[in-house]
């Protein structure tokens, strides 16, 4: 039987689970989090001895690895880490195989999380899907034909900085009106805080919220009071909601991938923003296109799930 | 001997081609124009006269088709055309296999396009690319891994609609700020004439082009004029490469295709209009995309090039 090791380096956090093949639940489980200030050496270190404990004894047939950052998949190597020191070029795989004795393979988040929906999750019988993940950035992968596409070079799936508007506000990355600049967390909860900088007498609901404190407005609250009906929170959102959905309907055109897969905690916000999204993504998408906008079936989980279905069989 | 039949339903004239497996040269090639008014079974018989004529007695292994429409390839059925009525859901490909006796595939000319620059002109050696036409309309298709990327329900490849600019001027498709809006040869034309009208001690010498006559500027003389030295006509065309490169840009970043060839007549704009297409593509794409704009190689003929490709072995 097919015992599968699965691993996920994340950015603050590590998982490490084991699943049997064609099974859907985990036989074991166990998160730990990923302190500051490690190098890639104490962060592997860490892991192995996550992955010893969840193992309990077991022996893999194989490894599949989800890393938080650029990762050539072929050669198993990561390119970089945007979290911790001392990853680049690191050849992850061939540490793992050595380290348990069985072959490993190692892709990105985005992609690993596209795979994982698509074989357990919200894309289930399709062969196809576009993943979008909308939380601190906006990230993607795409699933075509039943694998993961990773481009000519690796790095296909930057959903997040597609221009959508070229004379819109500088995103992080330099350029200006990225999708992430528009419709990330900490920018949807920039925008409502400006919004009630400019407007001391409106979004009542989102100050009783923060009890009056302006800067602890984060993209959850600017969501709950979107929901309780406060017009100035439903702005930011709405806006924030209208880019991504513009962003996704400009691919279903390019692409036509048949479903799209939204998740993150943004998508968290509520059925006036997924009616936004959507909206925004019909008016953008050419009469023939038939496409749907679906939750994400796994959360946090995704990339686990996708690391054991990259595990070679 | 493989003898392939290569048929290209154009929008204003048909093309008939014999090739023989493995061989970059036409055995036997004849274009005839498709005169308007015809209903479908004309457009058709007009068609299977040509191929008989470019065929000369023999008999051809199998056939390929190039379709200026949207077509179900699966089926081998025409869905619909824009230039001739009649062609509803039209079973192309049994007509042909009952016709030739030999098996017919078919798919659309912006999928044809991009499958013979990969097998035969500028994208030889490539597995995957995106190829773009910008012209009367702008149009792409896909090559991934090898093969056309036709998407889930057959609709992949409009590049042409991608939203560039939310708010910029309205196409005609209904949306605002479409590439096919900025940077298609009537629009840059629309806009060199604009620019004139505004401006009538300016554009010296691409009115000395049309002897005065704005009406006759076309895309091809704002582009000649633009070589000469025309600051208005350079606006123009610069700021349709610039449209054009920001949204090659955000594909690179989406798929990863490596390779970008671009054809199509207002792709003969000169040096200068390749310069701005790739500053403004190098603009948008990530500091690690890798990826080249290249020219067409096959001209007019690649669609039918691909419809060689197309053919059954």
């Amino acid at each position: 039987m097919a015992l599968i090791l699965a691993l996920d380096f994340g950015g603050t956090k590590h998982t490490a689970g084991v699943a049997a093949g064609g099974e859907r639940i985990w036989r074991a489980l166990q998160r730990s989090p990923s302190p500051p200030g490690l190098q890639a050496s104490e962060d592997l270190a860490g892991m192995i001895d996550l992955a010893h404990t969840v193992l309990d004894g077991r022996r893999p047939t194989a490894i599949g690895v989800s890393f938080g950052g650029p990762v050539d998949h072929a050669a198993g190597v990561v390119r970089v880490s945007y979290h911790v020191p001392g990853w680049e070029q690191f050849p992850l795989a061939q540490r793992l195989e050595a380290e348990f004795g069985v072959p490993a393979r190692v892709d990105n988040d985005g992609n690993a999380a596209a795979l994982g929906e698509q074989r357990f999750g919200a894309g289930v019988g399709r062969e196809s899907l576009l993943y979008v993940t909308v939380s601190t950035g906006v990230g993607g992968g795409w699933v075509l034909g039943g694998q993961i596409w990773r481009g000519t070079n690796g790095i296909a799936g930057e959903f997040g900085h597609m221009t959508l508007d070229p004379n819109g506000p500088q995103c992080q990355c330099g350029r200006r009106g990225c999708v992430e600049r528009l419709a990330s967390g900490p920018w949807l909860a920039q925008h409502a805080r400006d919004l009630l900088a400019q407007h001391p007498n409106e979004g009542a609901r989102l100050r009783a919220l923060t009890q009056g404190d302006v800067e602890a407005v984060d993209a959850r609250r600017v969501a709950e009071a979107a929901g309780l009906g406060d017009e100035l929170a439903w702005t930011a959102l709405s806006s924030a909601a209208r880019a991504l959905g513009t962003a996704i309907g400009n691919v279903v055109n390019l692409m036509d991938p048949g479903r799209v897969v939204l998740g993150g905690g943004v998508s968290h916000s509520g059925p006036r923003y997924w009616a936004a999204v959507r909206a925004a993504a019909d008016a953008v998408a050419l009469p023939d296109a038939r496409f749907e906008i679906v939750p994400a079936a796994l959360g946090d989980e995704a990339p686990l799930w996708g690391a054991v279905a990259l595990a070679p069989a």
